[in-house]
């Protein structure tokens, strides 16, 4: 797959004279490039340019809630130096781009992947604090994961409140998100969402992922949104991720 | 209600010199005008111009394939001519825009609905046909509606397929539609969502929808998502809408 995504891209870089790729290595051999990386990731298959925006990090449109958010779990994300030894925590942050490359499959795939104009949905909008402000930490070990989320106010469903879609968009990420880093790249087959409580507009919000059980190619997530004091209840979810044949 | 509303326009255009409020009636009085119209509508309340655009017309972004289902169902909706007597037929086709105020109830959602750059989710992007592309037509006889959506680049999720977030956003906003235009305002209490196949950027799908019961202050509405045709499943859904105390 990876050679045939090589081959693509490297038409495309013949064909797009308009377009930088891979700007700060332009002489070297694509498919050495794409070969030398590992993990195979977003940020080293991104066409347009060689360190694609990472749209987890703080900006200007954060509230203070949503910075405090932030901040207790990276804080969770340090490594502990124990007897002159690293030791990295269970926490990790996850970077965020507006293309989900790394999932391509290939095959049918690759021709609308290639589609230059095609974004994320959850980042599609340039306007910070416009729509979906978030990042996601996960713990491997105790296999679960929470996104702070600030809701924009281009998200609205019923005046003043977040529409129901955009929550519905938020637990399928997040969700999505626990089963992939699990079980290796999933489609969502369920969402079951019980909305228990308006959201008003700029909120900002935790979503809690857990895992539920794996059968066979299923894997069964359970998922809650709340305040970020965790003592309002907002919205509670169920979520399958069916992995591909 | 209404007084309190037009007393915050009035408010808003004194402080807000860049905007132009009900611009083709520059020097009526603004509680006037909001009085004269019957029903209380977006359309009459829109503080922007005195034309906000409806988003279910046609447009240049419309696939040939967007265009035969709208035609197909707008042809519906004509009026029937039967012994020189005009009759209406059940299929009407609901307009679109870009704020839900209509459902204003006032209070706390006040000083949020006010919020100028506050937009409804799935019309929250100018550039035609990048995200949702849809209309909404009703029978109210049969106690269904049917969407026509057309699924942007923009809303990307697993690559060169629609997100199931944003599938999620039009199932919760068609079935809330219809449970609303059945039962008056209502909020999304339950979403229960099977995908059962991937949709490619850029499909033309046909939402529909049907009253499956109401109870006592829920409606539920069941729905499913198809290819134009009909000859394909996409995803299958229940939902649950609230009337509010």
């Amino acid at each position: 797959m990876l050679g045939h995504l090589a081959r693509r891209l490297g038409r495309m870089q013949q064909i797009s004279n308009g377009l930088k790729l891979f700007s700060e290595e332009p002489h070297r051999h694509l498919q050495t490039s794409l070969e030398t990386i590992r993990p195979l990731s977003m940020v080293s298959l991104w066409p347009f340019s060689s360190q694609p925006r990472d749209f987890s990090q703080p900006n200007s449109s954060w509230s203070p809630e949503m910075h405090k958010a932030y901040d207790h779990y990276n804080a969770l994300c340090d490594t502990d130096t124990e007897n002159g030894e690293e030791k990295r925590g269970p926490w990790r942050k996850l970077p965020s781009y507006n293309r989900s490359i790394k999932y391509a499959t290939g095959g049918i795939h690759l021709s609308k992947l290639i589609q230059a104009k095609a974004r994320l949905f959850t980042r599609n909008v340039k306007e910070q604090g416009a729509t979906f402000e978030y990042m996601v930490f996960v713990n491997k070990e105790e296999k679960r994961c929470v996104c702070v989320f600030q809701a924009g106010h281009l998200l609205e469903g019923a005046p003043g409140h977040v529409h129901g879609g955009a929550i519905a968009t938020m637990i399928d990420t997040v969700t999505g998100t626990l089963a992939g880093f699990l079980s290796g790249p999933v489609m969502t087959a369920n969402l079951n969402i019980d909305y228990r409580s308006p959201m008003p507009l700029g909120s900002v919000v935790l979503i809690h992922s857990a895992l539920d059980r794996i059968e066979r190619r299923k894997t069964y997530i359970t998922c809650k949104v709340t305040s970020t004091d965790e003592s309002k209840l907002y919205t509670e979810a169920t979520a399958a991720g069916l992995q591909p044949n």
